[in-house]
């Protein structure tokens, strides 16, 4: 499946910027990138927008006719199910009949989600799907990626454990980090710490031969570039993933307030201009595309509502990195071998 | 009590740069601020600090004997128990006896916590006590007090409800906010979103008339400034926290990376050095001197090890605002109409 070409079903109605800002994204990114786009969503709006932008380029864009979206008012699984032709139903359709490896949606994530369960279903040996979003660290260009920033509320242990596996395996296969540390959100550094939840996920990831488990990971340390994969429950990863994103947000907007006052801060700020551009870059969650929702059977981004072009770009690109590199059947392989294997032991313990 | 001179014992032993910058920010807040300062800890150790910080202005300055101090180490309930002379214990004992009113130490917090609840116990009506951590907002001037940040793991939604009454009063007589605006930490706006803890914890501060409460606040709204008191679960609060003092030395090292770069940089970060200090200042977590512990019978504060002598001085002045603003007789008042409005509606109950 990694040598062929990578066509990605694209959700052009979901987001606050839909169709416009999607379809100049996908426009990008099918010329850019050496992928198939799959514009899904109203037929007339898309190819408004595609005309908008010069129509050019467009050779790998195909358009997939729905009817409808899911807004942001709705109750998710109740509308995935009252529309099955909304764009976001009709785009995991794509993947289901193996039309496209990937969906990408700046839409109604709770929809997105309940879509994919509704029409991919999960992933076997995976209990519960998990959304996974990449953060930057100190270290320039490098990243780790956290989760789950919202799928789930109250998760047990073993969800925690085998996000911690497929996060593994993204970090290997799609990051390229070749051993990936893995940590386990928490309040202190040693395995007494922690809620009940903590505490018994401590244990199962030191217990777990496939998990390279380095220990706890404290909130100050999502951002040092420590750890390349960080575990938590939905809950505190949503709080989490919000702040980080409204924060940097806040400093750029301190940045703006302090940098040009008096005469020699608006000569300092026009001096600086590339530099500020260069910070603004590094803190923007926008270069990061999207979350990624692990656990179901299709590779699936979950951008931002305010997602523009190159966030939409971005996503894309991401789509594609986990079809190249073949996230979805490693996942699979990894937990149908953990299943024989439990089987093979079960059946020797049941023998002897 | 709000009209007393008051006087607030200092651990001085504790923290990592015990004693000097401890002593240096006592000293300091003892010549500026209308407060006794009781420097607790080894008396050589501080005569040596004082002297070596000119020993002047130190007419309010007492120093109170103690040995031994616990270490960041050591498992905080059993080293309280066998040090009953270590710094802290003795600062705590002051409050205990009335030879002082509030305990400011940057040592071990678990430490300091479980003196607060052995020697003074928790107030009447109050289940758990919280650490409540003073955040900036993007609103220049105002603060956003989020509580617990981790004197407690899977807190019941009574609890939370708890930490919000004591929050408020907090905001009202010592931020002086008339009308405190009361957020509970969530992943949604709905009242049907988010764990078990939080939905429960909704309906709990939505039918409490004595709790102004705003709705859920997500992880985007903390630093908003919409919200005056936020409250949550310590796992949580723990994990946003220090997340949030990381993130800010992350910000000031990106500039501190990313502006000199270039002539036009080295130029233009030259001149805005007075509007870069401003930024590092509306930053810095320093400037909020530490965090209060609420529900014990006592003011304290715990400042973060790494304090130095101006957050030393906030510290002393936190401790000074909530004792001059009776924040402690205004939570047991609140607590002890609350016990006997239940009682009396139990009475009213049995009798018909």
């Amino acid at each position: 499946m990694g040598l062929k070409r990578a066509r990605i079903a694209v959700d052009a109605m979901g987001g606050d910027f839909a169709p416009d800002e999607i379809v100049a994204g996908a426009i990008r990114a099918s010329a850019e990138l050496d992928v198939d786009v799959l514009l899904v969503g109203d037929p007339e709006a898309i190819q408004t927008s595609i005309d908008k932008h010069g129509g050019v380029g467009t050779a790998q864009l195909e358009i997939i006719p729905a009817e409808g979206v899911v807004s942001m008012e709705e109750e998710p699984l109740t509308a995935i199910r009252r529309k099955p032709q909304a764009s976001i139903n009709v785009a995991m359709n794509l993947v289901k009949q193996e039309q496209a490896q990937a969906v990408v949606s700046a839409g109604h994530s709770g929809a997105a989600m309940a879509a994919a369960l509704l029409r991919l279903g999960r992933l076997k040996g995976i209990d519960r799907p998990a959304i996974g979003a990449v953060f930057p660290t100190m270290i320039p260009g490098k990243s780790v990626i956290v989760l789950d920033v919202g799928a789930n509320v109250d998760s047990r242990p073993k969800y925690l454990e085998q996000f911690a596996l497929m996060g593994t395996i993204y970090s290997k296969y799609v990051l390229g980090i070749d051993q990936p540390k893995v940590g386990l959100l928490n309040i202190g550094e040693e395995s007494s710490k922690g809620n009940e939840l903590a505490i018994k996920t401590h244990q199962l990831l030191q217990e777990n031969q496939q998990i390279p488990f380095a220990g706890n990971a404290e909130g100050r340390d999502v951002l040092k570039g420590e750890f390349d994969v960080i575990v938590c429950d939905g809950f505190v990863g949503n709080i989490l993933l919000k702040f980080a994103e409204a924060v940097g947000e806040v400093m750029l907007q301190i940045m703006r307030e302090e940098l040009p006052k008096g005469w020699r801060g608006k000569l300092g700020t026009a001096l600086l201009k590339p530099n500020l551009l260069n910070i603004k870059q590094r803190i923007d969650h926008a270069e990061h595309g999207g979350a990624l929702l692990f656990g179901v059977a299709g590779v699936c981004i979950i951008s931002h509502g305010s997602s523009q072009a190159p966030s939409i770009f971005n996503a894309i690109r991401l789509a594609k990195e986990a079809i190249d590199n073949e996230v979805l059947e490693r996942i699979k392989a990894y937990n149908e071998k953990r299943l024989e294997q439990h089987q093979h032991s079960t059946e020797k313990a049941s023998a002897s």
